[in-house]
């Protein structure tokens, strides 16, 4: 268990500086938000993009920080602001350099995808709080990045509602004393529909997720359970607790996001109104919190709050991301990658949503997970799962066109 | 704010020494049956009992206690243990020495009524740790405890399931950082029964609570909210909290027992099933937590929370409760005194629900409070007001035979 909780009562004498990788992207928009409200509090120094050079610009001419990074080279030589004449690096190195700022900061990675691992390794290497939006990086280096942070003092504030629900739980307690560690899950917009109905699902119904607004990928994720079963990685990683120490509960109304079961067989809950900004704020916050990340939690209006165990059999991809975290290893690199061209598939309608699960399945069969993986390991796991996942969608392209 | 959290870490290298006043009621019972499984943690050294001399001659040859104490005289001339030969006090005078024990200890004040106030300054001002189940304590006396705790080093840690719950919610954060503490109320078995209805309601449907057992005089104070009322302020002495940042919401099903709104809009939340053990057993074990203290809370199971704004127009005793809370001095204790004799008189069909109310809010309007009170002035306030409601009940005696 990470002991951020140690730092209470500490005032910050100055802002603290503050990196904000994926800076034009939904969370790194609102990370620059809280930081523009809270200026006494945090001061934006480095800003980094994948190829959005034009709204990269208008942030620099706004934050004012001493450095930006584009990981896109061609990217970085279109990038042209006005009125700000600070460095400009390019290239995933330049995003790493930023992300290991010289003097303590937090780094808020909101990074999309496997190339948000080694900022996040990078900056926890350099002792840096992290405040983690790119699920890619516990998924998939959640060992590197714990032994990185034990080693160098670093420390992981997840941005997700779940996870950050569950760090606010464990607040001053003892980890040993957590029975379980409860995640919540809208069940999504598949919730009711009969199994034997699943295969002809569409894209359009899949995508409307009742309680959050989210890409298109972890949308379906939601909706085929995948993605609670990342999020229980995520947790083992975070709460240093083994995965039959992890449960799911489906609460359709997202109020409560996360709960701690402890020994003596009370719950304590964290609710609110399903809004990123809560975990945002709360991963620049902490230890402190500070006013008005989002509406108050007007439990009366809401009226009631439902719960059921999640039905997993009719969603297999939950057991299979789930059971990638019990195998370990190069496994969860594997299943997350095949699950992202799989989901793409769907989305482009080359397969049907079961097939997900069946692509899934085949994959990680095939695949001989490597324990302790150094990070080549996990970027070859990463490929090699893309790639058996494609062959997968093509069959089924060569099958679909046969019939 | 108490500061019980700094204790963290620390572990007993011996048992604690435990002393229970009240210990033959219910939540002395239960105190011991906790004392007795963790006797590695806790050694009973102090028993006392107000006159049930049997049920102590038991217990105390059971736990062989250093000395116990019967706060009624008679009883203790008549308390025979066989095989047990330690010290025993008698009189109030007994109690209060037991309870300001010569070593560090967890004092447990179980006691009925305002006689339990006494032996809550004398645990404090010994710098005990001391779990309160004794409502008048902090109803009656709160400023003279919070002054006591301050100057003495002593800590208060509630035994309901309220208090309790905002205690684990309000772990590790600063008191300025909570925006509003929120008590539940089960709503009591008059929640959906019309106003124009309530003249007719017997003592026999008043007393069926519908998720807790209590005794009489609590189970016809939470049906009437006039119990909610004295329990805000138990909460501002507890938590120090001005009464409009105290809040309450129904929630019939008494999963959820209190809940703490953050400056930041999102919420703590403690839940279990209703049982009493879990506030002794904290009391007993915190910082730490005990293993096994109430079944586990299964959500899933349970189904449905639900939640909605008290109807305080129907039950005007809850306004009373906090008006006299709010008005401070000897206010609280005239509340509590008169409404103590008003349920009475309503058990015995003396008066109407509704003139439980009228009784009280007549007493109030008669009183002048005096602020800051010694402990002589609360006694005295006391006594006042349980004669000024029995004469209410009096006068409805008069009118109720001229009828």
């Amino acid at each position: 268990m990470q002991s951020w909780q140690h730092e209470e009562g500490t005032v910050a004498a100055e802002p603290r500086p503050l990196v904000v990788l994926g800076a034009t992207g939904t969370v790194g928009e609102l990370t620059l938000d809280v930081a523009q409200r809270f200026p006494a509090d945090l001061r934006v120094v480095a800003l980094c993009a994948h190829r959005n050079h034009k709204r990269l610009a208008q942030l620099a001419e706004r934050f004012a920080p001493a450095a930006v990074a584009l990981a896109d080279p061609e990217a970085a030589a279109r990038f042209r602001p006005t009125g700000w004449s600070g460095e400009c690096l390019a290239g995933p190195e330049g995003v790493r350099r930023l992300a290991a700022w010289p003097r303590p900061a937090t780094v808020i990675n909101a990074i999309v995808g496997a190339a948000g691992l080694e900022p996040s390794l990078a900056a926890l290497r350099a002792g840096h709080r992290l405040g983690l939006a790119n699920k890619e990086s516990l998924v998939l280096g959640g060992g590197l990045l714990r032994a990185a942070a034990a080693k160098h003092g670093g420390l992981i504030l997840p941005i997700d509602s779940e996870h950050s629900a569950i760090q606010q739980c464990l607040r001053g307690h003892a980890s040993h004393e957590a029975q379980r560690v409860i995640l919540t899950a809208s069940g999504g917009p598949l919730r009711q529909v009969p199994e034997e109905e699943l295969a002809a699902v569409t894209p359009e119904f899949a995508l409307q997720h009742p309680t959050w607004r989210m890409g298109a990928r972890i949308t379906i994720d939601s909706a085929t359970l995948f993605n609670k079963g990342l999020e229980l990685i995520e947790a083992h990683w975070l709460f240093d607790l083994p995965f039959d120490r992890l449960g799911v509960w489906v609460h359709p109304e997202s109020i409560v996001h996360g709960l701690v079961e402890w020994c003596d067989g009370s719950l304590l809950a964290q609710l609110s109104v399903p809004d990123m900004r809560l975990p945002i704020q709360l991963a620049l916050s902490l230890p402190a919190r500070w006013p008005g990340a989002v509406a108050r939690c007007d439990l009366p209006r809401i009226g009631s709050l439902t719960f059921e165990e999640p039905d997993t059999e009719r969603f297999p991809c939950f057991h299979l991301a789930r059971g990638a975290g019990e195998a370990g290893g190069t496994m969860p690199a594997v299943a997350n990658a095949a699950d992202e061209v799989l989901v793409a598939a769907f989305l482009r309608r080359r397969i049907a949503l079961p097939d997900i699960a069946r692509g899934l399945e085949q994959v990680l069969a095939e695949h001989t997970s490597r324990p302790d993986p150094a990070l080549d390991d996990i970027l070859t796991a990463d490929r090699w799962g893309r790639q058996r996942a494609e062959a997968f969608c093509h069959e089924r392209d060569a099958h679909g066109a046969s019939r």
